[in-house]
């Protein structure tokens, strides 16, 4: 169709890192891209950490679900959704002055929405530029989990939220296309819930689709597969724990 | 440097659209390429509405905060988190027959922040799409405000959440380049608090990008015109309010 659509087509998951380096003006093309993402009120609601101590790599492998590619990794960045630097501003801005206004001493979840979509929206901004550059790239969502260890780690205060990590290297090798089960994902107008014959042909679909893969010795078909594994599963109690401590930690004003 | 990063660097949003139409064959390139987005274990956690109904639009440019702009947009998405799909799947598909799991009935804040990623992730890819193919567009975040009336209006049942709303159109003129402040986005290793003195630099950069239409008058600076306008607002007020009830809702086995 166009370059850039032909790339985003032809992307899948990086997990396996050439050699070859990521040079100084590719990361800074990358970053200088991102940071155009569309934010919120142009309010810049989020915070880049690149990783460039590798302890730290090594660390967060571990604290990431155990994924040692990781640390292999040339180039890491933590995307914080961000209303620490706001609220510092309006500290030292005297907002408390104004007259007329409804004053707030901490945001709210609303606030957090903005800006998570803040910091993802420029993620995948630096996954589509880097991609450009035949560089790859994969999503670590764990980064989330271990809240406490991940605040102290990455030094984050309250308002401040580590939503996603990317790492980034050029692929080892040609990467699989990864299938995609998309055949219900758009509606038109309204939400439509499937019906039993819909949902029981929705999961032969992706029976075959995540072959020979897909369904572990145990299971009667891939839902459970996925039920068992991915979602009544440890890592996501372990998720969902962690993101009710973020989110109790963003609302809580700092003194 | 290349097309796509040349593509991201020049995109602003786009409210303002020409009559010249977007082809079925673009709005399919554009959903395909937005379909081939990464999402957490390949799960897909997410699904565009497609908004087609006139008298939707319209409604909807009422309800996200008053923008006509919507109603005349020649594409609209709305981009939902959705859980709701897995779990009608594992209710046919027998899980709680499962022996040796921990159940759950419904998801958790966890599950929302990865399909949220999901949807957004999505979304960006959507946008820098339809960019190559010379067709514009704006985030309407305020599709999370008045959450009953969403919920209705989209037929959205407990386990969605519309994170984020795109309006697409091609540029009725060129664009303007939208200011950045990007000069603290960047941390090393670990997330750094400006000092007192960063901010009052960082609070001058932003006056000076932002002039003239940056300070109103009864505001000593740019911050405080933030503040006021943009946080301790009615419409954070009602995002606030409306992201408490999604994530309750959220949270709420349907019966």
């Amino acid at each position: 169709m166009n370059p850039t659509i032909d790339l985003i087509n032809a992307r899948s998951s990086t997990r396996t890192f050439a050699e070859a380096p990521i040079t100084a003006a590719e990361r800074e093309a990358v970053l200088a891209a991102t940071l155009r993402a569309p934010t919120a009120g142009a309010m810049m609601l989020y915070s880049i950490i690149q990783i460039e101590d590798q302890a730290l790599k090594n660390r967060l492998a571990e604290t990431c679900d155990d994924q040692p590619f990781i640390a292999r990794a040339p180039w890491v960045l933590v995307f914080v959704a961000d209303m620490q630097r706001w609220m510092d501003l309006f500290s030292a801005s005297e907002v408390h002055s104004l007259a007329g206004v409804g004053h707030r001493n901490a945001p709210g979840l609303g606030d957090l929405m903005m800006a998570c979509s803040d910091a993802l929206i420029a993620a995948q901004t630096a996954v589509i530029a880097a991609e450009s550059l035949g560089i790859g790239s994969c999503y670590i969502g764990d980064i989330l989990e271990n809240a406490e260890v991940h605040a102290e780690l990455l030094g984050l205060p309250n308002h401040t939220l580590p939503i996603g990590m990317l790492v980034f290297g050029r692929p080892a090798a040609s990467r699989p296309p990864t299938p995609h089960c998309t055949s219900h994902a758009v509606h038109t107008d309204r939400y439509q819930r499937l019906s039993a014959a819909e949902l029981q042909a929705l999961s032969a679909e992706l029976e075959q689709m995540y072959a020979p893969h897909g369904i572990k010795p145990g299971f009667a078909n891939y839902p459970q597969t996925i039920y068992a594994r991915k979602f009544a599963c440890d890592f996501m109690s372990e998720m969902n724990r962690s993101v009710e401590w973020w989110l109790r930690r963003w609302e809580t004003p700092e003194r």
